[in-house]
């Protein structure tokens, strides 16, 4: 399921990089107001503590998702779908074998 | 300066866990209200990986400030003094010689 970065026309890097970027800022904002939600009930310091552990899971989390490289920019992208912060219908400019691919994997 | 735990009365050690905890809730309440007001300004990814860090080297600092143990004992409370956290008065207590070493400690 592998496609190298030859694989991507200028069009489908393009439309690549701003559904990655925007799935991004989904998942920040939902984040952030969580983040928000959490502070707002703190009282006590293992609140404070159970935060920092989310905090920390988070970013080794994000981190590790959000690694634009192109060969594994399918099963980044079915994640992405599969966790809801993307569409398949955003990425409809992609050749559709790429998007069968995707599909595929959101499937598994 | 260190005082073996056999030099500590029962009043002595009862005065001390009392303080010892009571600077530790000052400190916690002030740092819990601290990342509250950090909620306004959480506006981006940054915002929110700079309250990681800052919750990561707060805890760290606690951990190892707050650890209740006799030897070491008289530098904990000048320093929570120096801090601000806790009173040279509400040790008072404590034999005059213990009072005397905290006091020179927190001078220095």
């Amino acid at each position: 399921m592998q496609v190298s970065e030859s694989q991507w026309s200028a069009l489908e890097k393009e439309t690549a990089q701003e559904a990655f970027q925007r799935a991004y800022e989904r998942e920040v904002l939902t984040l952030i107001q969580d983040v928000r939600n959490q502070i707002g009930s703190l009282s006590k310091i293992d609140d404070l503590w159970r935060l920092h552990d989310f905090l920390s899971a988070k970013r080794h989390e994000l981190d590790g998702k959000y690694e634009y490289d192109y060969p594994s920019l399918l099963f980044v992208f079915a994640n992405l779908i599969r966790d809801g912060w993307l569409q398949l219908d955003e990425l409809e400019t992609l050749e559709k074998e790429k998007l069968s691919k995707i599909a595929a994997l959101v499937r598994l």
